[in-house]
């Protein structure tokens, strides 16, 4: 028969707290020969920490999912990098699902993670109401972030930054420096509204300029929507500043201005948003404006997970962003 | 008392496969009505695809977990991505587990993901041989993946590429291109063989030069590194071509001979090793050596997944690498 912690915690002469932290992996600040002595024992013992039979008394896995459009898109890592972090301090596990923005793909994550009993979900970036619905979440609690979208469903908690802000404080930057002709481009949100295209309207009105439809494209979030937006914009109007959605839509941007000879800031000043890690590395550094990715990460975590254990309630918080100023514009 | 799969089954005029797959999230390949039908029923009925209780009678959670030193690294959430999409095809979910290639959190990791009762691990870039020790991760399948050193332990696959080999054809890359002094930048792998560095020696050797210390610098795989040894080898010695052990080591490399007033290529030529996304978009464009890290991601959740369910063997598998040239070397 196996031991118990009890037991255990008596041959090796601690509190039974202190093998608990061990089996448990939240062991950082015990010494490494308690450490190794407790693993030894434990492990000649045959015990084995059954979070399955422990979920099943409690109910709770211990455990939240993180549903996310792509990992592979470099802002997502740093907000995931906050929540696992955060929620290692509770001995909380999280599991991600990538979702490509496919509502197909996002239903079928969210039935998976709850197949698989997690506590709590944390959302980036879907771009519907519909996902939820209580047919398809229940009773779960969420915490969204980095999602502009309004939703009137309690069992919600929202982190944020002003993305509208953002992007009319990168509109105003560029009209400061005497830009006339501002294009915008940015992804499509569909029915959604889309904040970061009402921040770059609200800069142009407020300084009497035109919006030319022309000047604005949208597709996705990434390289190729910057790389051919530039090139349908630029085959029909004399641009000379570009407000992009995010870095890597101000990257395929570059890419394209670069190879058709115009010269970056001199000809066309560029702003992104996020400042993913390699902004600063592009020719020219990119001026972009900073999200808190990982702390962003970090808060819904700690949001969702004191809401699972406590019982404390969600909220939403806004956290705030910088413009960081480099070379193009 | 909740339904059964049957009883919903029935209801719904479907199979209970096609239940199954709409409680458990495999359901791409159903149609939208169905889903939407199917979920709906589920919900007024109250039944919950109980994994918690399944896991318990068949002691498995279906659940593999993912051990990497840090996610926001860019060469990692591709491997992230690549198990998470093989992953889903068996309906496994992954746990991820960052440790900052710090023993203690590593060790951490690996109690916490047993605790969580994991089938099974994949580890990324540990350097320590003593984590496959039986105390710490028991009878529990692991897959290793980009990681050079050997390890006499059963029940440990491999997804490797040959990193001697990359860094010895950007070596001779570079010596083919009349560079006569040839500096090597990487990770400080403290007692662990040094499959890169030996890759560099080779070369060298081959071409009968000298391997000559004060051109040779070890820290991190980082852009600090790069940037550091950079400052470190010029201050003593007149290279005209480099060899990094990855693209952020030559990213932060290419930084300070920017800063420094050289010109790559012209000055000095740079390889670098693994093709991080935004590798393309430095200045110049990086000539590096592509790793297939979504392909080994995919590999290594296949063998682990396999190996769970079906008892299949695990296996040491060599994936191709592949010279992109750009124009920095």
């Amino acid at each position: 028969m196996e031991k118990t912690l009890k037991q255990l915690a008596q041959e090796a002469g601690v509190s039974i707290a202190t093998v608990s932290k061990v089996v448990n992996g939240r062991d950082e600040h015990i010494s490494e020969a308690t450490r190794k002595r407790i693993r030894e024992l434990v492990e000649s013992s045959g015990y084995r920490p059954n979070a399955i039979a422990k979920g099943l008394k409690e109910k709770k896995t211990n455990t939240i999912g993180f549903v996310l459009p792509d990992i592979s898109n470099p802002f997502f890592p740093e907000i995931a990098r906050g929540i696992e972090d955060e929620a290692k301090k509770y001995g909380f596990a999280v599991v991600f699902c990538n979702t490509d923005n496919d509502v197909v793909r996002e239903e079928s994550c969210i039935s998976f993670l709850r197949s698989k009993m997690v506590d709590g979900l944390i959302f980036t970036q879907t771009t519907r109401e519909s996902v939820f619905s209580k047919e398809l979440i229940g009773n779960i609690p969420v915490v969204v972030v980095d999602r502009g979208i309004d939703t009137n469903s309690k069992n919600i908690g929202k982190i944020y930054v002003n993305c509208m802000g953002a992007i009319y404080d990168a509109t105003c930057r560029l009209i400061k420096q005497g830009c006339e002709k501002i294009a915008f481009i940015s992804a499509n949100l569909g029915k959604e509204r889309d904040y970061r295209y009402e921040g770059y309207e609200k800069a142009l009105k407020q300084y009497k300029r035109t919006v030319d439809s022309a000047m604005i494209f949208k597709n996705d979030y990434n390289e190729e929507t910057g790389y051919q937006g530039i090139q349908k914009i630029c085959r029909i109007c004399r641009i000379d500043g570009l407000v992009c959605g995010n870095d890597l839509i101000a990257t395929g941007a570059i890419q394209a201005l670069s190879e058709g000879g115009w010269k970056i800031p001199e000809d066309i000043k560029i702003v992104g948003l996020d400042d993913v890690m390699f902004a600063k590395y592009l020719s020219p550094p990119l001026t972009t404006i900073a999200q808190p990715a990982y702390e962003m990460g970090k808060e819904a975590a700690k949001m969702l997970i004191r809401h699972i254990t406590n019982g404390e309630p969600l909220y939403s918080k806004e956290l705030p962003y910088e413009m960081r100023v480099r070379s193009s514009g």
